[in-house]
């Protein structure tokens, strides 16, 4: 996929002189700042959150990237994941970005439902009319947003790991696996684990990219592993009580694929835990030591 | 005030068999909980949240209760405050309630602020027209909540504490004072500190109370003090950056009222923190904490 903005330096400059703090607030020592910009990748604005804690004056930090899941914004995990006081006491910055492209002028589900558009960009850059114009998270996630991170927080971009939930969980794996020289740790709750086994990923991966599974697989956790990808540490837990775990999420495709592969991964199943914040957040701290001591 | 409907064993035993669950999720291990109930107190359905810890058969344990300010409901504690991993390690049943009785027959605001009405009862047993018929969150508070806890959950009834924030601050120390034998500990997070000397306060208590001021000392947690109040520990955190403070919540009241009357009470000023939840989360372990000390 060719990142048809990105090649524009008058576009870029624009996106990054336009960003712009929609709130910043003090919390834990650190700064929770929720911000919005005019994304050239994506052709709308774009909004995002970043935790930074409190450091040294020229110190920069390593950064933790969580994507969220669909229905969610960035708002979700930055109102509930709990992830602050465990960045603020390992020196973590935390980056959340939005799951879709929104706006009037961008198409969402014909058929309504909340599995595809808005809220649903599955972190693909999509080929198909008509959502190829704007539908581009991939590039969003793996280009774009980091440079507008590095540019404007004391990120260590040298130290950068990568988490998500559910869809945002598909989406860590899949952009991880394919850029471990990028990360040094990936973790997900309750991750799709094999979006072309998932009736919500083949709806989206169908309309995003079109009937070919050939291009699907850059997209499916299962697949990059089967398909060779390089070796990055991982840890996923998954809720026993997960209503979306057997039809959607199935994680014991990716224990599959590890085992095939002889791949490393940490599959966890928590037992009662269902699918929301009360099952992340409970976990977030845990996960986000388990990085911390990657990103050293 | 009389009771008006706690007295009837009919409508109470109606609402306790009412009462039941919107969402029990697991989380850090133990329970947690949305309910509602027909509330005979306040005449309206009632919402409130409830976590529960992990804990030993039989085994009944302390209960924090925690009120919310202005626009909240039981909600934006239950996602946004990070409560649990404190509760978990201490062992504390957390217990939310909403702010004010809802509904299509409970009168709103007539001048449409967020300053009155819906989701800010200000925890008063209202006597004016039309408001007492419903506004009746002090006696909720007091009496017939507790009673629904009490048979519902594992509750250690004697071992009580009580916080809040902002109006629910003011609801804290207020409820507290005037019952300082049921509670052991008593902390808020920017509570309107002089209802008395707030706009917002002076607004709601006439509208609720009438325009005699005598009426709103049992509603003013300085006037409680000066009236002398039994003592009871009491934590205040107030954030420097805090929009309200100096026209709304004014702690240095609080303070002078301590000092003029020799009542203990830790007043802390916060640097830099404003007046939401990503300051409330910040002290919401270390308020756990001090409560669970005294609550062994």
């Amino acid at each position: 996929m060719v990142c048809r903005h990105l090649d524009s330096p008058v576009h870029k400059a624009e996106a990054i002189e336009s960003m712009e703090a929609i709130s910043v607030s003090k919390s834990y020592g650190g700064q929770q700042g929720v911000y919005t910009h005019a994304s050239a990748q994506t052709g709308t604005d774009m909004t995002f959150s970043v935790f930074v804690p409190d450091h040294q004056p020229g110190e920069k930090l390593p950064v933790v990237w969580y994507l969220s899941g669909l229905t969610c914004s960035h708002a979700n995990v930055t109102e509930k994941g709990e992830y602050r006081e465990a960045c603020a006491r390992h020196g973590l910055i935390f980056v959340a970005p939005d799951t879709s492209p929104r706006g009037d002028d961008v198409p969402g589900d014909p058929d309504g439902t909340h599995y595809f558009g808005h809220a649903a960009g599955f972190y693909v850059d999509a080929t198909q009319s008509p959502y190829a114009q704007h539908y581009t998270m991939r590039s969003y996630i793996e280009q774009e947003l980091p440079e507008l991170v590095a540019e404007n927080f004391p990120a260590d971009m040298s130290r950068q790991a990568m988490m998500g939930h559910s869809m945002g969980g598909h989406g860590a794996l899949t952009i991880g696996l394919r850029n471990a020289d990028r990360f040094r740790s990936l973790s997900a709750f309750s991750p799709i684990a094999s979006p072309m086994n998932s009736p919500w990923g083949r709806n989206a991966l169908t309309k995003y990219l079109g009937p070919e599974e050939a291009a699907w697989r850059a997209y499916d956790a299962c697949a990059l592993i089967a398909d060779g990808a390089a070796e990055i540490d991982i840890l996923v837990d998954q809720g026993t009580a997960d209503e979306a775990r057997e039809e959607q999420l199935k994680p014991h495709l990716l224990q599959q694929a590890c085992k095939a592969a002889n791949y490393p991964a940490q599959i966890r199943l928590q037992d009662g835990y269902d699918h929301g914040y009360y099952f992340v957040s409970t976990f977030m701290a845990e996960h986000l030591a388990w990085h911390a001591e990657r990103l050293k």
